[in-house]
């Protein structure tokens, strides 16, 4: 069956294509950002009232009052977008300088989508330390935190301690956008074929940044089971080669008590969250549970080929935008920042990203179909559902500074 | 005499009053800034353009050649706008977050000016070799670094450190973008009284920041001679009490000899640099040699009443917008970056610095007048002048990338 017959959009058939990487390379030129002040300055009136003298009043506004920075500084709206360029979507460790373009996309999302102001921040360091004390000390002129391409397993400590010593929000998107776009997807899937998520059980292949935030966010929803399990095989308590995050992880997971291959734990299983670039054959697919819900979500290319996956799964999600369900993490993080500043919350928590993907499974409500169990990416009605919801979890649970 | 009969501009007549703080305020609402995408994205199309899966190609481009950064980042033509609070205006230590309405304003000025975009980096740290280590590593994201009020002695060791790590352009403004002015000025000053600088004795009463850095290009241009006090007095070689900076500058000025006061120092002299905020009393002007030129750039209470130093002085300059005669460092470092970027410099030297105070001067060219020493802070004419003349020395130093 082509993509065509189930219903797909039409892929961007240009992409590829010589004509349109001139035209990637076109919109690239001279970078995709400005900077721009929010008022004119053509007259010694305008220099009095938006730099000096005028500025000083509101420097000490502040200074003897700091909460009124929220107020009169730009910082309030302001997300930092911070890397090391470790690792930059599919492609590993580019360094600081090559991964800006990223950055600056990224930042178009933000500012785009969510109306934020955002900036890229590239790192001339790998070191963990280095980065946590160079985020702590640049964090006063921002509101919020989005780590971003930083690779396993120094993304999990650098978010950990960022989280811990400063009280504005810190999310590493790679992880929880991305996880809270599975679980949202994830909830419609069981729902359309008339389960919940304590029905189905989950085996999440690929234990990198997303594969860990996934299982975590799906345990945290109350999913039946989940095995995940990495390049040498489902994660277990008998294993000694763990990273301490998989060990965690592995704590909390496997009530099953699957060992070996991830093939073994897909055997009779409900659900498939491919993160990890690996091809998963036809044969392992054909093993699931009836009424498989298979999320194959390497990019460009998923982990099972999505054609053959229908003939065996009731649902099937990629990353891919010619697709149907295409779990894309631009559905996740402009809402839950903006929700995030409108509550003045200073942090973000799992109760806030378990309320952003109800929000974000709730856009869909009634039309779910097998093929339709997320938004559109740049569904209008995305970044209002999911910025209040996070912004009324973040008032609930008292996490604001007001 | 008042203002008028002078023929000064018309002061801002709302300055403090309630109005006009309702005013700055009203302009501060929400922060005077905003970062935008230069392409709207709208479609999946637009989406694969901007950020995945269209950049990738440029991320694999500037990996592979990393000069290719400067043509598709917008790092090439970004400002960080850096401070650690320390020496906010004439304010003193308000610490990062009350410093960032003024760096803000900064960054108005950059991109109202120069057309450049700038982001304001307020640090929650002190520390020399903290603040040193933080821009270094966040310096892949900006195509320069002006440093803006850190305290002195402090500053003098950071910008020394940073332009010896860094490739890019640093500058301190509070020190090189006051000095150019005040070189800029005291050149057309000089030339409406018939002189030339090797003519002049000048004394700088502040040996702070910018009071060093004065004195450092009034040398480097070829002043007669020159003396700089500090609060203990004028700094000579049998003082013990001077910082290193101090002693440095110390080492170079004051061939006449003077010891004591700044009084003793201004007896007989050409020019009078005060940078201060200490008040200088009408006998010790009234000691000056005849055709005095009086810079009294304290903001907003001068060291000398401006009115007062008329009769005395040939020429009397301030740092207030409703005199003639502004000193305003408005007038150099909007140029400055925009012609070290526009030449790919890799520094600011002396060569760039003395280079924008010419093209400062000359843009009054003979419309030069006693009350008419130095343009206008929002004239047109000023930013291509001192950029070009800017881009003109990197070039004829070879201090670019290409």
């Amino acid at each position: 069956m082509a993509a065509a017959d189930l219903g797909y959009p039409a892929p961007v058939t240009s992409l590829g294509t010589a004509d349109h990487d001139r035209e990637v390379f076109a919109v690239h030129e001279g970078g995709k950002l400005t900077v721009s002040s929010r008022s004119r300055i053509t007259s010694i009136e305008d220099l009095a009232l938006t730099y000096t003298p005028g500025v000083a009043k509101v420097c000490l506004a502040i200074a003897a009052e700091p909460a009124m920075a929220r107020r009169y500084t730009w910082a309030q709206r302001l997300v930092a977008v911070v890397t090391d360029g470790t690792a930059v979507l599919g492609l590993g460790d580019l360094g600081p300088v090559a991964s800006l373009p990223v950055m600056e996309g990224k930042v178009c999302l933000f500012t785009e989508l969510a109306g934020l102001s955002a900036v890229p921040i590239v790192l001339a360091t790998t070191d963990v330390d280095e980065i946590v004390a160079t985020v702590v000390r640049i964090a006063p002129s921002f509101g919020g935190i989005n780590l971003e391409d930083i690779s396993a397993p120094r993304c999990f400590e650098i978010e950990r301690q960022l989280k811990e010593r400063l009280s504005i929000p810190v999310m590493h998107d790679d992880q929880h956008g991305t996880a809270i776009v599975v679980l949202a997807a994830l909830r419609n899937a069981a729902r359309v074929t008339g389960r919940t998520l304590g029905d189905l059980r989950a085996v999440v292949v690929g234990a990198g940044a997303s594969g860990i935030a996934c299982a975590r966010i799906l345990l945290g929803a109350g999913i039946g089971d989940l095995a995940i399990a990495d390049r040498q095989g489902i994660i277990h308590s008998g294993r000694t080669d763990l990273t301490s995050a998989k060990g965690e992880i592995g704590g909390l997971t496997n009530r099953g008590g699957y060992a070996g291959s991830f093939v073994d734990a897909l055997a009779g299983a409900d659900v498939l969250v491919g993160l990890s670039g690996g091809q998963i054959p036809e044969a392992v697919i054909a093993s699931m549970a009836p009424n498989a819900l298979v999320f194959a979500l390497a990019n460009p290319v998923p982990e099972v080929d999505p054609v053959m996956a229908a003939r065996y799964a009731a649902v099937v999600a990629t990353g891919r935008s010619d697709l149907p369900n295409q779990i894309n993490n631009v559905l996740a993080f402009p809402g839950v920042f903006k929700g995030a500043f409108d509550a003045h919350a200073t942090a973000i928590t799992e109760g806030m990203k378990l309320a952003a993907a109800g929000a974000l499974a709730d856009v869909v409500g009634d039309d779910v179909r097998t093929d339709f169990v997320i938004p559109n990416p740049l569904d209008p009605r995305v970044v209002p559902a999911v910025s209040e919801a996070v912004a009324a979890a973040a008032r609930a649970e008292g996490v604001t500074a007001d």
